[in-house]
């Protein structure tokens, strides 16, 4: 079937093209001015913190496959240069329905980051099994419906739009995996899904870049700046200790596990982020990053052992143990504090806004994930038809099935 | 030979000793008072921005070799250290002729790292066929030569200051090839000029740093920081998008090829750079991004097929197509848009005026590239006299002949 | 004696449980509320750059040895994350005994974060050979006996609170090598201890990191932020420049040592951290750093030749020479600096103040130096009685005996 392949390598191009045409002719036809609505000494080094860690650190977190390097970094290059241009402009369109002047500017961009996050956890979870053309598609589809389910959050449930926002890592970790179980399972007898101790490091090299810009990342959007970064920093440094923790005490005979650590220490900061510009107490933000550690990896153990096979949850990058499950206790801790928090001042005819509020917040979850868990299934039938002409399951996890390597492959 | 090696290895400490030797006897009959125009909030991010880009990520930019990685990182740290030091000297001493007062800040250290970058840009294209005699000598010299050039940019020509910076891409591509060309070929045999996957990650990281830094470095020299930051960020992102598509385009069977992405998606950055703080419409940097990173790639596999062997350019890094030829056309884009901004609201009785103005630009440009042309040829054969002892072909790109190694070479 | 050491893989999670619960603990029953006497913009990329250096740089810092990479950069991140909780818990305590309020905001994190650098810098002394659980109990007994030296500096010799915090690479170099002559000798056959081209190219990245961030770092404490970034930029360009040049003159045949030169870079931002805020001639920072880079290639090249064997100093990665006598030098130049400057503007009635100045000043060095001494000394010992069961020498710098690792070594 090698005319097969070709024929999808020569449609990659031209796809991209397409949308580049149209992202310049939008351009062109564009915003009225290039503004910003902060001063530059503000908005500069938050674009360019979110930026650092999206590129740098996101595409070396993935690099945890021993023959996937090239494409794990490559294609996050790609998806995330391409989604942040598309998201500017779906951003756009939702600011012109309503009537409104847009404007380009460094705050916009940041904006737009945050929403491609979703995008890059997604990928995490089909890594080494879509190939570029199924992931281009994904990029938009995705950032297409995370638009809607914001939109849906801001205008009927009348969330705060900066809460919105957040919910990228509950939409992305659950697109991936309703998109990842439309994919055929990789061979039992594959090894290219193993990791090697070369491909590990580099992993870990954007790991600890991740964890590092986490705080700035949580802190882009919520207007208690200060607030959101010390919550973060908190709840990311507790989840990184119990990480430890909880790694050698769930293996055999007391070995730490990296491919745990790594998801482990960024539970916290998925886990805190809805809640991170509200907490007066720090021991509520520690408290989180612990039970988003032990979540995380207590999570990857017992489903390794029990659930896994039964579920055929296919997740290369283990994207359900470290943003979404994180992301689900981060919703609930959300609700309890919202409740516990105006529960405490209210009196009793003001008990039913209360309740509407919680109601308010449930549903907005409720509603993202069930998008999420919805429009991933679909995206992933759409994208295993013939058209696309997916990958063959011989030909996961290899770069040079991508790439033209003259030389023997990295680590082999 | 060997001893004639051993008398070349012991001439590099004396020199490197008497340089920093006069600098330090400079900085003691020196700097008046250490200040800054700038505050410090302002002026320590920008000075760490294009400190981390030009030392962290060219150094890991240019660890594209199998064999050279410890040379790449390690002279091109050596390189940019030594060459601030001197590029502040020579702009002191450009300033105490026009009898004016130098002040020593952190402003200054960030310019004098703009101009650094043309040594950095010139190291790769001699990379791996230079000895560390041989590139210390560049980059007096380089320097030297760069300011004249600005000098006379600024005095007779007239061009803003911050705009002769921006020559530094042009400058250093062009001395760099010029500097190339007269050094001997590598043998055909020689299979240490390859680079390896774990190479091309390492040197793929240094990228990624690159691209990140890139607003930064673009939005040193302009007062319109804002503008300069976004115009450069959107034409680094098209040209990204474009290098990958490209890529594929132009390779056979539809696979991407990572050293061809590598300099393309730098090429924006590069030819936005002289109109980054002037653009108002977001598609003109866009498109700019774009057309450099077709001539990045078309012109590396047009000139790769055809016209190589004939003009025996010598570049072992792509640092024409990386920085040349996007200078160009950023320069050609900066003429033309200068002639139409001013020639729509210009009146008939000003057309000479305008037409002066294009004039003062080509030539400036024209001064530049010739200046590198010559002073680069003239500086390859002083370099590739017998006192320097260059290095035996046979020894190119071998970290082995310049540092001690007990152990097995990398990737070997 | 396996089960030995499964007793002691047992005992860490529990060890960091119960710190991280005394932790909470604390945090629940604690700061009276979050904030920053700072406004955001100002503390907060002060805060990320330490974060950066400390975390990522010195975690690839010490990436040297060729089968030790997860633990040196795992290890270093938990001890961290750790250390920078106590730290924050001890200078509470610390203020409560003064009786003032503590408020918990990014100041405090950062000025914790400059503590920790003392438990980093001991590590690397102790690398691959001492197991977690040792680790563990180092940084919490050396954090607190640093706090202690920092008290009775700043209670009974009134030096200035920012100075003491200064003593850190003082204090964690001597404390580590007094820990280190503790730890059994590594056997003569071992090879384990060796580097390749791949771990030490990690540990160079590390190393960038660390030298880019250094102005950073040596700016958190002073009040002259502008002066010390200058100055100890200056003093880091020097050391850089110089460690090239007598890298090469000490080795037998004109070749470069990246390990010297990794340890010598350093070596300049480390001795002029004490003057970095109240140099005023360039100069006298640029000599600072010659010294600095001499002391540390002198050093180590004297001391592998002639002493070690005698004085049997096991010190995995440099400690000595990169912070060590740096920092001896730079304490040294403190004194004499005061002195000089003093002594200009001083009528002989004063004469009686200076000395006292001047032997405050020694007395404060001394003072942390002997704590570090003999607090390092008696630490060692605790840490090498059965109950903390000290690694095999055998199972020395071997990351297999801490991780579970199922696919071959690291460059094995």
């Amino acid at each position: 079937m090698p005319s097969r392949y070709l024929s999808f390598r020569c449609s990659v191009p031209w796809l991209i093209l397409l949308l580049q045409a149209l992202l310049l002719l939008r351009s062109f036809f564009g915003f009225p001015g290039v503004s910003d609505t902060y001063s530059f000494s503000n908005s500069y080094p938050e674009f360019q913190d979110v930026n650092h860690m999206v590129i740098f650190g996101f595409g070396f977190f993935l690099m945890v496959l021993r023959r996937y390097g090239f494409s794990s970094t490559g294609f996050n290059f790609l998806l995330v240069v391409l989604g942040v241009q598309c998201s500017v402009l779906a951003e756009d369109l939702l600011v012109f329905f309503r009537g409104e002047q847009n404007e380009l500017g460094l705050g916009s961009l940041a904006r737009a980051f945050v929403s491609v996050t979703a995008v890059v956890i997604s990928t995490g979870a089909v890594l080494g099994r879509a190939n570029p053309v199924q992931l281009i598609v994904m990029t938009l589809v995705e950032l297409t419906f995370f638009s809607v389910s914001r939109y849906i959050n801001e205008t009927f449930l009348e969330v705060p739009e900066h809460l919105t926002g957040l919910h990228v890592y509950l939409f992305g970790a659950y697109f991936g995996l309703a998109l990842a179980s439309c994919f055929p399972e990789p061979p039992p007898g594959l090894d290219k899904n193993r990791s090697t101790p070369k491909s590990e490091l580099f992993s870990v090299l954007g790991t600890v870049f991740v964890w590092v810009f986490w705080p700035s990342f949580n802190s882009v959007l919520p207007s208690f700046k200060m607030q959101a970064v010390l919550n973060t920093y908190l709840a990311l440094a507790v989840s990184a200790v119990a990480a430890f923790m909880l790694s050698a005490l769930t293996s055999k005979d007391g070995k730490f596990r990296m491919a745990q650590i790594r998801s482990a220490v960024l539970a916290g900061g998925v886990a805190v982020s809805y809640t991170a510009e509200r907490i007066h107490q720090p021991w509520i933000a520690m408290l989180l990053g612990l039970l988003a550690s032990a979540i995380a990896i207590l999570g990857s153990h017992c489903v390794q052992r029990c659930f896994n096979p039964a579920l055929k949850l296919q997740d290369t990058s283990g994207v359900h143990f470290t943003f979404g499950l994180p992301a689900v206790l981060g919703a609930v801790a959300a609700v309890v504090l919202r409740v516990v928090e105006d529960g405490i001042d209210t009196r009793w005819n003001e008990l039913s806004r209360l309740g509407y509020d919680a109601f308010v917040y449930i549903g907005a979850f409720c509603q993202t994930i069930c998008t999420a868990l919805i429009t991933g299934l679909i995206t992933g039938l759409i994208l295993n038809i013939k058209l696309l002409k997916a990958v063959h399951v011989s030909k996961y996890f290899d770069d040079q099935f991508y790439w033209e390597v003259s030389f023997k492959m990295i680590s082999d």
